[in-house]
């Protein structure tokens, strides 16, 4: 491995390589090939084996890979092969959702703590959690080492809580709330809106 | 607007433009410029440009972009200035959220109907629907001419989910289960899995 940097299109991908290679352990195969790998993904095999080419070497010609090597050593590229604590702000439909979601497991994440400002849901349980009040969020936050959060409030409260955030010592934003985010440099925000991958759809349709 | 295919990357960013410009409709802002949307949504203002030129001409130089007219052309262009009924697959917590979500209005989509294959589940309401059994799937989105889906069931059940929504006619599938489908190549799916969101910030965390 050497320390040119790497474009953010081919470290995004390594996510479905790692996703993908999860299943076929799960699902017993030892060995596997760029092919294989394009056909389940859509990739082709020459863009896997270039993005791959660039974090070394983990397969032979004509052996394919080996399954659970290229697995950890995916996991090792990622940092994800430990478990990284994350905080969820907002305790409505989705942050309930996700807080409740069990398919952080195994993948390196876990949910540890959520918060909200409404006075209902203080202190009411989602899943395993406490719901706790947002206004402890930066301390709390800062005092439990937290460095990965979701956000999932209403498009208004978005950029503030991300301040606060930013304020906590987090440094990677997953952002549920309908807007984009102004932060520092280094830190990642990723977005997830529903109706944006929607709309690059529709797009194509008649 | 002429005919040559623009490319997928260019597509996935108009509705982060379109998203930015209704934002600014709210706050009342009239006019703006490819310097300012790029300061929203961190992107350079030239990338702006050189995407919506792609389009035709919505502004012009020195004067910026009427912020109206460009939002009701993306809408055009994205094909939301119409409503798209969507079926949700799975009434789990996700696929609840996304059945209750508000997020939809006035950006182009509107949850029709929603399924589950389990018992306990199918006849109970979700938000403003009755849970529908997932064995008349097929049948009742077809009826609906509906060809827009969310899959939000377990990863071992999303791709015969997906075979059942392209014969029922599905043409863009929204994926919230983390795994790859294969669909034919007239069908348009996206992915949304907040872990391979989460490691792609993660790779970037010391």
């Amino acid at each position: 491995m050497d320390h040119k940097p790497i474009p953010d299109i081919v470290v995004g991908r390594l996510p479905l390589y790692l996703r993908s290679l999860q299943r076929m352990i799960k699902e017993g195969n030892l060995v596997t090939s760029s092919q294989e790998l394009g056909e389940r993904l859509g990739i082709s095999a020459a863009q896997i084996r270039k993005d791959l080419s660039q974090f070394g070497e983990f397969g032979k010609q004509g052996t394919g890979y080996d399954v659970e090597y290229l697995h950890d050593q995916l996991k090792i590229i990622l940092k994800v092969n430990r478990v990284w604590d994350m905080a969820v702000i907002g305790a409505g439909d989705i942050g309930s959702a996700v807080a409740r979601y069990q398919g952080f497991a195994d993948r390196g994440f876990r949910v540890a703590m959520i918060f909200d400002n409404d006075p209902v849901k203080i202190g009411a349980q989602v899943g395993d959690f406490i719901v706790k009040d947002k206004a402890t969020m930066v301390e709390v936050v800062q005092a439990a080492g937290i460095i990965v959060a979701m956000i999932a409030v209403p498009a208004s409260q978005a950029q503030h809580v991300a301040d606060n955030l930013v304020k906590a010592g987090v440094k990677a934003i997953l952002n549920y709330a309908p807007v984009s985010l102004n932060v520092p440099e280094d830190v990642h925000v990723q977005h997830t809106d529903p109706v944006t991958h929607l709309q690059r759809m529709t797009y194509y349709l008649e």
